[in-house]
């Protein structure tokens, strides 16, 4: 490919920002990282993503791409490197369908779930722990969602390997009983395995004092 | 290509189902139509689509396809006959977030806020004209989202041009001011002169009828 110009704005501890610097790294793709202040927005990142406001974005010779599922897509489609999606059309559907339930039951409804409290939290942990299930069945019997090596989806769930384990932590429970979850917990031990997925993730300490702030903050913070 | 078996659990006044529906006919694929009863979802349903339990499903030679958006993916890849995303992977990406950005605060949140009462519906109405406003810019110019000729993103909007002038009938109140939404206006005329799209819409006094009694149930009931 001629010469490409990529720049990333992110957050350091954005899951969001982590798919898509993973699947940078896995594909071989020299980029520029601008960290982003996402409490005190820069007018780049307003200028680039003026309806959400919002990280990751990218930016490939001057051409802005938004939400992170959508920019893996985009990079799996101009660097055919370490290809994420699969290429049968059922199986991209499939993959897509669960990265979409990803968003929309497990990440925000789950770190939601979190900072309830009462029985509204005890109602909300109940589904979110139900949900997870459903990953976990989905899981079973794969070493990767996509297979034998690292793909999309499992970029997508990525967060569920190093973010929830620290999300358990603040909030003194534990959602990922090995016990009853065996397939995510055998994912995690081999996704966290992979080296760039290892070289590549926020530092533990830093994350924990972040979200111990954070839980404490009023939801409408948030 | 060789013999197909498609088929379409969906509801007539779906406006996700219709997507899936348009884009069948757009691209010439026979199917089998099977109305479901979303009130009392029937046992094909719920074996389907046990995660989310809704239409549009799609079978496609016993394979099941949920989403309306991931469908018409689906359908573009396999069928490629009347070509409904864009080729070009930055375009892709484009339609693809106006289309999420859509569901997320145009379709659902509409409806919600037409719904919704004193205060909070003043605060409701006043976002989503915000947003309205958004894909009118983004179609100043244009003929279709899609260019020249009806695409992805038409038929992700298409509930603007038929089903949004119900509900500003039931709501008694007018959203579109064609002075205001000169572009969305000029697109809902010609998106609805397509011959497929003027053949294939729900009937209007039925609609009428469905949506005066719909508003009017309490909001946990939908």
């Amino acid at each position: 490919m001629a010469s490409q110009e990529v720049k990333l704005l992110s957050l350091w501890v954005s899951p969001f920002g982590h798919r898509v610097e993973w699947a940078l790294k896995l594909k071989g793709v020299e980029y520029e990282y601008i960290e982003e202040d996402i409490f005190n927005k820069s007018p780049l990142l307003l200028e680039l993503n003026p309806v959400h406001k919002k990280v990751p974005v990218l930016i490939h010779n001057r051409k802005v791409i938004l939400e992170s599922l959508l920019i893996l897509e985009y990079l799996d489609e101009k660097w055919k490197e370490f290809p994420l999606l699969p290429q049968d059309p059922y199986e991209k559907a499939t993959a897509r369908f669960w990265a979409n339930f990803g968003e929309a039951k497990l990440l925000r409804p789950g770190w939601a779930a979190l900072r309830s409290q009462g029985d509204e939290k005890e109602r909300a942990l109940k589904l979110w722990i139900e949900d997870l299930e459903k990953i976990e069945g989905e899981l079973k019997g794969k070493k990767f969602f996509g297979g034998e090596t690292i793909g999309y989806l499992d970029l997508a769930m990525g967060w569920i390997s190093y973010m929830l384990p620290v999300w358990e932590e603040v909030g003194c429970l534990t959602i990922l009983d090995p016990k009853k979850f065996p397939s995510i917990t055998a994912w995690t031990e081999k996704f966290l395995s992979h080296p760039v997925i290892k070289e590549n993730l926020p530092p533990r300490d830093k994350m924990i004092v972040y979200f111990e702030k954070r839980i404490k903050e009023p939801v409408s913070a948030q």
